[in-house]
């Protein structure tokens, strides 16, 4: 549609038409003929007009379902503007990657971006218009539950898969292509207070800017459609209802002119915030922030046209909201076919397809991080007789919580992917134990979420699988165990105090080391786990995350050898929980540890454990070894006119090809404020080949020097600088340069 | 000596002897007749000049010793201006409290503005001018080792406390009495990132203002005549060199014009943080921010002077700088009299006298808080047979790691306590256990502090003590288990990730409680400790502290029933180490846990801990019972005109006197940002007679309801508000009323 027809359109609506292109409703309000209820109506409080006049609709897929909706709403409505389907595809429609945390230790936004097209691809054709994707809320606190949606404790590398993610999901964005994307949660969703979601976010504004914002600009700079807003406060204000934070910086600022969607009931918990008196002061709120869209609350619906009848709100104010909404639905051509991609004949031909699937065992062999590999023990030769042995060794809940779209019987479990790979009559399979003590706190779960595919074993079966691991790992060369957290101690309202493996499992584990076989641990979770104790106990330790339907192929894969894993942890892995939060780029103190000038106890240290975690950010194994060498700088000198190019040698000892991910990180020694101890600013994954050495060149420019000053101006300080490549965030090559401007 | 003549003073000094005002050395460099040593000397880096000119000591004390050094001093110098002794008198001189988080749960700061003013007393006479206390840094972090020196999590309670001690150290200041007081450490040095000594602080400005500010702005008000640096960057830059903190806030908004000292190598630690480029850089920038004297380094005698001389620094600012510094010490009487009340008679007469020792114990008595006791287990009845098993049972270390002046030999143990009250015949005693699994961490403790008295087992001795207290156990009618972290596992630097009791102890605590005797644990340490799996098992806890030379008969007191516990906790004992940080006065969240507007999984919890700590701010036991009943308010409206009565009635359900901390709360219910779900805003302690009801009134005025508004403006808002009145913050009655403007 033309823009001047679309502003005609604007100018033919009703004040109460205006209001329903504001207002989103779950799948439920328009399931029946006439996409007006009873039930839910009732609960939720709006009225039978304005529900029928709603603009856009939460988590309906399925083009069938889509079209049908589509279809009756249409024919209730004036204007004919079409509904908007939005719904959380958040790492993979059918097609299931590993999580977002597990995927970003690829450290290959490309591939990444392939994904994500895909996964756009086929969540048209199942009738989405929008994803609330990418979630790029930094992490550095593994007790919050979403940190298995998030992408690590990094900006830089967070805000490169945040480009790539909205990148794929709007690839042609068009009337038959792509994916709105709308980057979330609006801001610092990540900082909750004690791990403890939902709680309470303070920070400086320093620390907001310099770490925290960046991944949701680089959204914002990719083109994002939609922003969602978090839950949490952001400077004593709930981000909902927070103008500084949605119209200061993120409208004016970085000039973003798209749809702001609140999060699940947000506009709603200003009021159980105390920030908003009742609905019509949290309506008020919210629109003046420039949030444009009220999802699942009855705020906007039952208070919009009130506040702008007494003159409270300035009918402009919604003009503009409906603006940015008509517009996103005409930029995805909803108003040439409304149905758009939605077709069942492409959900056949399109959705979990062989090639899709090939992406996703690409993206989970990427994602798999090798922490331990004693004397070499893997890869396994395919001979190899093994007992595989825990409660996710035949499981199919591979898949984490929020893929909402995914379909567990298309997982394929590990027990048959070792079949497959080495035959069945190499494999001993048992669960050896329950996954949990107590499954009590799964009944809490509200919510329908197909994932939850939990047992529980009767006490008579526990000593038969515990027997069972015990005499299989009699009877092999090699025990692996697959043990991990359950999908709902994960994800969003999963936060933990207690971060290491079930207790049951521990149990089991230390069972089968007494045996003095060797172990391979693979872990899966959605989290960094505390394996301080585990991981000096067995031979072998792959972290495999929850790594989606094409997950168990992409660890047999590594496990036998296919594939030379790469992964290089995001997220440091803490050495227990006293020591949260742990992460790679902190701040220089006035008294370091293990330094020149400061000693003995008075430094900044615990007593009882190191200041570095189990494994550090940028940490991975891989099955070739390396030699990093020859680290050489063009020019130790770098102005504003040039540049300069830092090499490295990588050697690979190995006879076996393999994938390295080269680290640059920099230091910059001194600062109008005090700076971290080494931040990343560029890596490369190349392809080393066998036996020989590879040159890898970066540049280095003033640009990636530029930080928050003392007045929070964003500039580079001339100075002396740190410049390291190497292997992961502890270990590397140096040398010095200096900036002068 | 009048103010015409001290500026004549300032006017007559050089440069270098101006320079000399602004540094502080340590003992060592005026231990030998000349004043100037070698040793000291060469390893600062200070000119021998320059140590001549040094204008105070640091931790010196003792009447002869400060006598003669002072005397040395004055005949080696010009102009005749005595040295300023500067010492670590924290929490008593020779006579020695609880630790501060100990007297803290007195909650009565007139009893510790008493107390500060007999240390400051028996100080005077050791020769100190001033001491640095209060220290007022709230905390919320169990894992940072200097709880100890804290006033808990509040910082209301902190702010009465820090005004308390500012008056008790500084009452009468003149030529004969009084110390300087100096709060510290300037500011928010309790909130190191990760519980580690030293780290980062990041909080919002809002957060700094509203919660860690308050402490230090109350001792301002108070009078104090200096105030200490912090070794943490607020806003990115060190608190020493930090001018927004220093000049802006401290100097300008709070008019403070007494004496800054860095804390101890501060200065240097600016070019370590990489905030200078080098000494002089360091000097330039402490100078500038207002800070007047450089503590223990090189910085300011080898710089400043420099500085002047190449109008880089303004010789006005050394001015100012050397102004404060002589006018305190005029205020101190010293130019009158530079010995002032250094006397080695007065040592003889007016230290840890009997009188003292009896506040010493009050405090004590008061500082001790009843965790627990079931079945009313305590008091015990003197005809007890008890066993009293643990490292503690018989240890002299009850001062905990800064009673710097404290004597070990002045420390009664708890056996010789327990003797003297019930006679030896009633008492078994044995250690039963190491105190710790592993001593070698304290032999990196670089300074001589001569609390550390640990011994180690044998493996002998350890089979020995285990069958004692075993066998001892087993003949008694109660055991009392004296457990507890080492003293080197708290104060400075003694952060910890793991919070609970040695293992070791925990160990032997199993095997006792296995005997299915009554057990009364009590706890020694700096800090609230994991004690939920401990709770469980005893009949009795009693939380100690480090509780000083007269802890031990405070204890048996309590213990015996000559004393009615009545202290309540300052800083909550969290559940279990990933749940920090827990604190009573957290924010509202849009989704309250156990509400009436949410439930299942979707709130603000952990799935494996409660919300709540184990104990909770405000929580203790008393030997008598109480109900709480009929709180009634005088109006339920509250205007800028007048005011609120709140009265409620206490009834003592026991026929023992007791005394109780009614704690008022009031949470805003709605403001124009997140408000605390309570804030303490009133306590009375009143002793309520047996088998009576007592009447208790507060008022509530307008100004109690201020609090940073969004554009940071310190004002009250109209609106609803919950008052709370009860014995603790988890347990109270509650009443609504509204602030009308």
């Amino acid at each position: 549609m033309e823009i001047s027809q679309l502003k005609e359109l604007l100018n033919k609506l009703s004040l109460e038409e205006k209001i329903g292109q504001l207002i989103q409703l779950s799948g439920e309000f328009f399931s029946e003929d006439q996409a007006m209820l009873v039930g839910p109506q009732q609960k939720l409080g709006i009225n039978q007009e304005m529900i029928g006049l709603s603009g856009s609709v939460l988590n309906v897929t399925g083009a069938k379902k889509v079209r049908e909706i589509q279809t009756n709403y249409l024919n209730n409505v004036d204007h004919g503007i079409p509904l908007l389907f939005m719904s959380d595809i958040i790492y993979g429609y059918r097609t299931v990657y590993p999580i977002p945390l597990g995927f970003s230790t690829t450290w290959d936004p490309e591939l990444i971006e392939k994904g994500y097209e895909i996964m756009a691809d086929e969540a048209v054709a199942g009738g989405a218009h929008v994803t609330f994707a990418p979630m790029v809320d930094l992490v550095r606190d593994p007790r919050w539950g979403r940190c298995l949606e998030s992408l690590g404790e990094d900006h830089f590398l967070s805000s490169l898969y945040s480009q790539a993610m909205v990148k794929g999901i709007q690839k042609e964005l068009g009337a038959t292509k792509g994916l709105a994307a709308c980057v979330k949660h609006f801001a610092a969703y990540g900082a909750a207070e004690g791990g403890r979601d939902y709680n309470n976010v303070d920070m400086s504004e320093r620390r907001l800017r310099s770490e925290y914002l960046p991944p949701y600009k680089a959204a914002i700079d990719a083109g994002t459609k939609m922003v969602m807003t978090s839950f949490n406060t952001v400077d004593g204000v709930p981000a909902t209802g927070n103008k500084w934070l949605l119209n200061d910086i993120l409208r004016k600022e970085w000039g973003f002119d798209g749809v702001i969607i609140s999060d699940y009931a947000a506009v709603q918990e200003l009021i159980t915030h105390g920030y908003a008196e009742d609905e019509s002061d949290a309506t008020l709120k919210a629109l003046e922030a420039t949030n444009d869209i009220d999802m699942k609350t009855s705020c906007y619906a039952n208070n919009l046209a009130d506040l702008v009848n007494t003159g409270k709100l300035d009918s402009s104010k919604i003009d503009e909201a409906v603006w940015r909404v008509l517009c996103l639905k005409n930029e995805l051509g909803l108003f040439e076919d409304p149905y758009r991609g939605a077709s069942e004949e492409r959900e056949l031909t399109d959705i979990f397809t062989k090639e899709n699937r090939e992406t996703a065992l690409e993206i989970a062999e990427n994602s798999m991080v090798l922490l331990k590999n004693k004397e070499n023990i893997l890869p396994l030769a395919k001979s190899s007789k093994v007992a595989l042995i825990g409660p996710y060794a035949d499981s199919q809940e591979l898949m984490g919580l929020w893929a909402v779209h995914g379909q567990m019987s298309d997982v394929k479990t590990l027990k048959e992917a070792f079949e497959e790979k080495i035959g069945s009559k190499q494999v001993h399979y048992t669960k050896g134990c329950d996954m949990l003590e107590n499954y009590d706190f799964l009944g809490e779960f509200g919510i329908p979420i197909q994932v939850i595919g939990n047992y529980q074993l009767t006490e008579e079966e526990k000593q038969a699988e515990h027997a069972k691991a015990l005499a299989y790992a009699k009877q092999v060369d090699v025990v692996i165990m697959a043990l991990g957290e359950h999908t709902l101690q994960s994800g969003e309202a999963g936060s933990r105090t207690q971060l290491r493996l079930p207790e049951k499992q521990r149990e089991l584990l230390n069972d089968i080391i007494k045996l003095g076989k060797k172990v391979i641990l693979i872990t899966f979770s959605g989290r960094p786990l505390v394996l301080t104790e585990e991981f000096e106990m067995v031979d072998g330790l792959i972290q495999a995350w929850f790594p989606g339907t094409e997950g168990a192929r992409a660890l047999t894969n590594i496990i036998f050898g296919d594939k030379n894993p790469s992964a290089r942890l995001t997220q440091s892995f803490p050495h227990n929980e006293g020591q949260i939060p742990v992460y790679y780029n902190s701040f220089i103190t006035g008294r370091p540890e293990n330094s020149e000038t400061h000693s003995g106890r008075f430094v900044s240290k615990y007593l009882d454990a190191p200041n570095q975690p189990l494994f550090s950010f940028g940490y991975g194994l891989s099955y070739h070894e390396t030699k990093y060498k020859n680290l050489e700088i063009s020019t130790t000198e770098l102005t504003l006119q040039t540049s300069i190019v830092a090499t490295i040698e990588v050697e690979n000892l190995s006879d076996s090809q393999g994938e390295e991910v080269i680290q640059l990180y920099i230091q910059d020694q001194k600062g109008s404020v005090v700076r971290p101890v080494k931040e990343l600013k560029g890596f490369k994954k190349v392809l080393l080949e066998p036996l020989s050495t590879t040159k890898v060149e970066f540049e280095i420019t003033e640009e990636m020097l530029r930080f928050y000053t003392r007045d929070l101006t964003f500039e580079s300080e001339s100075g002396l600088f740190n410049l390291m490549l190497g292997k992961n965030s502890d270990e590397f090559l140096q040398v010095e340069f200096e900036l002068i401007k």
